[in-house]
């Protein structure tokens, strides 16, 4: 069964700058979705900021797998309470790969719970991505590393919590290093951030970035099954000790608990 | 140098039920602090949701070394610009106890990016709680567990990431288990969930609440320097090796990147 | 294609014991292997201390996706060199799942680097184990919790590092929790230990452990490539920026490096 | 009080190469004590492979709070018993602190259970160690980033369990990059990793590792008291809740279990 893949692009420096509209001229997202249908394991959509719901009412995220997040310009435009929805399908066992400068995007810093902070350069200099473990699914078919000829430079310190895999590591010719790509779980959804991105370059285009996205939506795909919990409660005489109430209590015979 | 607790309570269910208000006569926030002020180690205040600003002043957070959290009723009455407040502080280094029906603020659920879900149930069962490592600083004093006598149950599943440390596990009476004492680290803060809590029973008067209380704030209590990255730019000239501009790019030279 | 799985057991008690013999006329062994065979996924061999190399030969490691441990009695007559050999095959990425009192095989202590100690008792009592994540893979096909009628009890605290991910915690009659299910990776092997399975009472004839087992070892089979690092040397004119030697130096050109 | 901080050298190349000896003529151990006695906070023994049991009495390491460990050229020699010794004292909680080619030390390999591999070149060149969180205490006193003239590189991969916290990420002249500084816990003991260190150079004479090496013992002195389970066995008549024996039992009553 195909992994059913949403890109998600702000679509904006697309609309706004002609360098970035020459390199990406269906949008990044575009380019990024044209990444994924190279493989037959994925179907792909995509969807933006400028749609009704950004393009991701809950029947699109129902039937999402993994969701690619790229943004920049417009983090604060994207509503919460589409936040919360995605939030709460990658709580259901939804992949999440964030990109660049999704870094600050909403949903990202909302399962981090962290400034997810960095320092940045515009210089167009050269990434060589360090693979920090070549047996890891995302890493398959890299060799030791991979290398970016003109990029935007993310430094040290990254402001995240500490990530359950390291899986790459930046070296920039300007002097830099960075966590370039971490993993984490939230619920039962797997996410990914991968650094590279810059809308000024045609880094979406880059083989090595196609195939690490490929390789991370089939890791990040779900597994398991949709469990949230609501804080149910468990009435005494479903205890599975049998129970008599003591003491004094707060909540009617049923009530849903308070939040 | 004492340590400096600000114990935050809502102080909703001390004005509303009479049986709280016979336990918690000074409130709930006023018996935690009482248990701090049994040790020369701290410096107390309280704060709660009716005062100003929830009494969470930017002066008093920065004087605050540890901050204490009860909440149950009222959770959405919190101010989302106090718990910005609240988060950057942790972020800075400030220590934070998050206890009981706490597992639903906003300020958790901020910092673990979960859905904090548990199941429930008010009998007034017994609980014990076991130390999962008596070597920790958080279990000094204790022996191999203690027991509360009466207790809301809490149950698995406990929607959290996985925690840095498991320092106890409860047992209920009626059956269940619970991961009762939890570590975390965001920034530079120390997190610490302490499930014991319920309101209609005496739980801030046991001696063994009281002690995990106070190893708990002397080991959340910041080390270190007050670090929170605003992702600045480091300009070409500033790069540890010397760089020339190529390429195109987006940002104004002195710009403040986009967020 | 169907998962390898090997299954290894000590096969002591079995012979020594008529009430253990009696339950397991195979081995234990024999048992849990049966269980893996009512599903078409695996192919199973077993493999047990008595046999020349403990059976497990270089060649049946290199076709083992995952191994599962059972052992008590012995642990000190597990030769070194097998656990050399079944060490290095989990770093390049094969699963282990270890049983019960396998928490003081050679193995287990080697990849968790702690003490593995927990508390115990041998009275038939009855364990409730708790899912503290049902949508887990692991937990797939269980409800909230499932309950063994006799078994052994372990108790915390238990040695180990913090688990990556705790899948089940179990109550005890006698009044003990205990971490029962917990993973952890080592290289890119994955590792799945689960408490159940005293030899004097019928636990790997139990419907739901036979279930974990099998979810178990799906969840574990490898993913990604069989990396393991030689700790290269990368000779200078092999650096990915131009570079010459400066300063002394104390290995020769083309060595092998110290260890 | 003073933190008792032990030096542990190999002394083997000290002996051996005459450029080795003309940077650390007090041997490289008695270099990195020297450091530590820059600050009143410590109390400075050394201990080298050749003194009886490696200068490592059991006495010697019951009054040692941080042990730190340099080798390179025996790890081999150092004795199985005496790693089994450290091993406990860690567990107990003294804080380790692991130096460059000590990522191969029989210690650390048993600590983390991984293959502790990386790659290698020694051509003299400059490193950039950069911090990943300005507000640890281990960081405290350096500014973004410190840099050493010339070192021998180690790049990635680093075959080691994902880290509590990563410190410090280095940058080399050469194009590779690498994890310097990461913390573990291991029972109750606190364990840092920390890449400078090779003795062609004199690394252990720089002010920013010197500064480094004191941050971090203070961080892993000891906290907690000094648990370590022995596997006890806990009569049925000492069950918190009553029990009675069920069904068949393997061990003797007051039997020590099996191991």
């Amino acid at each position: 069964m195909k992994i059913k893949v949403t890109v998600w692009g702000e679509n904006v420096h697309e609309q706004k700058h002609a360098d970035v509209r020459g390199i990406y001229p269906e949008g990044m997202h575009g380019c990024i979705a044209a990444g994924f249908q190279e493989s037959p394991d994925f179907q792909v959509r995509t969807a933006t900021l400028q749609e009704p719901g950004h393009g991701l009412s809950p029947e699109t995220l129902e039937n999402t797998d993994v969701l690619t997040w790229w943004g920049h310009a417009a983090h604060g435009e994207v509503s919460d309470s589409v936040v919360d929805l995605v939030q709460k399908r990658v709580w259901e066992g939804m992949g999440l790969i964030v990109l660049h400068s999704g870094h600050y995007s909403k949903i990202f810093k909302r399962l981090m719970g962290t400034s997810c902070s960095l320092t940045w350069r515009e210089a167009g200099e050269k990434e060589r991505l360090w693979v920090c473990n070549p047996g890891h699914p995302i890493a398959q078919g890299l060799g030791r590393y991979f290398e970016i000829p003109n990029t935007e430079m993310y430094g040290e310190p990254f402001g995240i919590p500490a990530p359950d895999e390291q899986i790459f590591i930046s070296w920039f010719e300007g002097g830099e290093v960075f966590r370039s790509g971490c993993t984490w779980k939230r619920g039962n959804g797997k996410i990914f951030y991968f650094r590279p991105g810059h809308e000024t370059y045609p880094i979406y285009h880059h083989p090595a970035v196609k195939l690490v996205l490929k390789n991370a939506a089939r890791w990040a795909a779900p597994e398991g099954s949709r469990w949230i919990d609501e804080c149910p409660n468990v009435p005494i005489g479903n205890a599975p000790e049998a129970l008599r109430q003591k003491g004094a209590w707060l909540h009617k015979p049923g009530g849903q608990g308070l939040r």
